[in-house]
């Protein structure tokens, strides 16, 4: 890679491109560039850690996570807690469009801590 | 090149790296990312036409100019007229820093356009 050149796709490239060849096609490696994690397994103060090469904490990164549900039998609500808190959708949601119209849906998401754990019971 | 990657390079990499290469080494082949061009001989809105791969005309663009000056044998003043106008320094200059200090100065530069040439004087 030169010099001076960094990930800075779109969201239409993310989906079009990313998204789409990782589910189609199972000899698409793409780990270095969108590494796959689980949310749930990690703190959000933890990810910028698992990136080789933090250019810096505050530059955005760019991974794939699996969708847990809360219920294996409804998919109506997806599980988004980790171990000291949880991610709750926030504003409202965008369509992604490409060039034939909607290819996706962007939720933006905002981490909450949660306080010690059964305090509140306790107390 | 892979999809979604730009060449969004820091101040310090123009100077450190791709200014310093091309100065430096004469078989450093940089033509293709960051083009020389005099920007006396374009008006700022025939510039985006020469990127072979515009993404969007408002996006940044990259390229060295050489130096002119007004006077030959006097290099205080630098020349920046084209044919249409003239570009002239706007704001404060500021110092770009490398890992041990200054490595160079980053000016703004505003262009004006000129009205019809001789018109003020056959009025």
């Amino acid at each position: 890679m030169d010099c001076g050149f960094r990930f800075r796709p779109t969201e239409e490239e993310l989906v079009n491109h990313y998204l789409r060849k990782k589910k189609q096609d199972k000899d698409f490696k793409v780990d270095h560039i969108i590494p796959e994690i689980d949310i749930c397994k990690y703190e959000p103060w933890d990810l910028p850690g698992l990136f080789t090469e933090p250019e810096s904490p505050y530059q955005d990164m760019f991974f794939f996570s699996p969708r847990d549900y809360k219920y294996i039998n409804n998919r109506a609500r997806t599980n988004r807690v980790t171990e000291r808190g949880f991610w709750k959708i926030t504003g409202k949601e965008r369509v992604i469009k490409g060039p034939r119209g909607s290819i996706g849906r962007k939720k933006t998401l905002t981490f909450y801590e949660a306080g010690p754990a059964g305090h509140s019971l306790l107390a």
